[in-house]
């Protein structure tokens, strides 16, 4: 029985929260939304303000969305982490640049804190299950003081060696194929639209084929049935897929198909489309060449 | 028992050959290589000019490299389709444009023979075992009359509609995604050497993560073996996303993926590595960045 703080308590935030309260930890969710801690209270979770909560915990989950965040409500000057006990953990949960994970735990260790560099993969669902994966770098001992956290939280725990920074560059890693996967998926509907091709047909022949991928068969049946409610929305891609680009970047790596996916979700967001299901991706295709997907009138 | 011609004895037209051959048909195989037939021969197979091989045949498959041998086998001023017998069938397997499936059914049909758009997708292991996958479009008298070498060549025959077309469509849009991930599976392995991971274990934790795809799983492990032996070469890339782009742009669709991947294949082909495993464009990322892949020395 740890206490725990899980700071940020949006779709994914909150699923972990519930695991772990599930698990029988003491939870004490946080957010700047009043009403986001509701589903927690209602499992015997608590809410207050970060510090105050960091300030009786042995782990603290920070799950906010990108490094900025990240970095504020740690080290920012409301900051949580000078209130976090001497040897406690910190799990950062965000994307975010691998040498933003290094400089972190590093102010982290200057406090006498063991931080975990620990991105997350896998859903809401898989949130609220407790099965998510979790690409993890850190020392032995922040993963031993992790232990309660990780048990209850993923499926799969990725261990990726000794150094912060490994998680989120594997986690880099994935995120490339994964948007690139499913800007290539919209390529490929409207392809086979433009040539009449049923796209039910399309996703059940591809689905078996090799030119699937992971987010293909997630992901086009959505364009089938014309359901744009948001699983994972248009917004996250620039996002992640611009962390990607800078940091190729400045490893001096052409990226082309990560730039090109990358132009695509922001063509996505410029339409209007953000807080859609990142599926709607395909839509920017057959606006450009006047295609009719399911759903159009 | 059929008469059965197979014109084009590349790995993957020998292949099916002798799966042919394997199912009791008679197998008669044309090549302009002399020695393309003996793994045919070895094995009770026949070998012979393809106009003399058609005229004796219910079934003439051609497994040529692309739409124009498929034009001059079939229609050219040597071509075999005259030769055959009313009510015999030609299976076309070679990735062509869905408008050139439907100009050479037509004129298959016009000298009262059935034709079925039938390209092939699976490799030659799969192709020696019977195994291919094939996507399939024509007439049902088409469908009937190929039956034999249906059920000999292939474990999945995707049944796309009585009009020729549509299995060449299907073939395009398969072909992009594939040639998109492979690119992809490159751009993702430099990416991650260039951040430090070691390349095996980045394959073992995106094989089991969103971003994975087949031809991830597929590809991914030559790159760690440094084993770069063409199952697939690199050329069959600039060719076939070729076809794609051609398409979309007829369609008048933007296919930003599709062009990025042929651009890395097409500097593939220009460093030297187009006989190589497709598998060989991660090269092209790593020399752009400075990075050694397994292999360097």
């Amino acid at each position: 029985m740890a206490v725990i703080t899980v700071i940020g308590l949006g779709s994914m935030g909150l699923g972990m929260a519930l695991s772990l309260r599930r698990a029988g930890h003491r939870v004490i969710g946080c957010d700047l939304r009043e009403d986001a801690a509701k589903p927690l209270l209602a499992e015997g979770g608590e809410a207050g303000p970060a510090r105050e909560a960091a300030a009786q915990s042995d782990i603290v989950v920070s799950v906010v969305l990108n490094a900025a965040q990240t970095e504020a409500v740690l080290f920012g000057p409301d900051g949580c982490a000078a209130a976090i006990k001497p040897g406690g953990a910190i799990l950062s949960c965000a994307t975010v640049p691998p040498e933003v994970a290094r400089r972190l735990a590093a102010k982290a260790e200057a406090l006498g804190l063991h931080y975990l560099d620990a991105p997350i993969s896998g859903g809401a669902a898989k949130a609220g299950q407790g099965k998510l994966s979790i690409m993890a770098a850190g020392t032995e001992a922040a993963f031993d003081a992790a232990h309660p956290a990780l048990d209850a939280m993923a499926e799969t725990v990725h261990d990726l060696g000794r150094a912060a920074g490994a998680g989120s560059a594997m986690k880099a890693v994935n995120q490339l194929l994964a948007g690139v996967h499913i800007a290539a998926m919209g390529e490929a509907l409207a392809f086979a639209k433009s040539q009449g091709l049923d796209l039910e047909r399309t996703v059940e022949v591809i689905s078996v084929s090799a030119g699937s991928s992971w987010m293909f068969e997630n992901r086009a049946p959505h364009v089938v049935a014309a359901d744009y409610a948001p699983r994972s929305a248009v917004t996250i891609w620039p996002k992640d897929l611009g962390i990607v680009s800078a940091i190729a970047d400045d490893a001096g790596l052409p990226v082309p198909l990560t730039r090109a996916a990358l132009g695509q979700f922001d063509a996505a967001v410029a339409a209007g489309w953000g807080a859609e299901d990142d599926a709607a991706v395909t839509r920017v295709y057959a606006r450009a060449a006047g295609l009719r997907l399911p759903g159009d009138d």
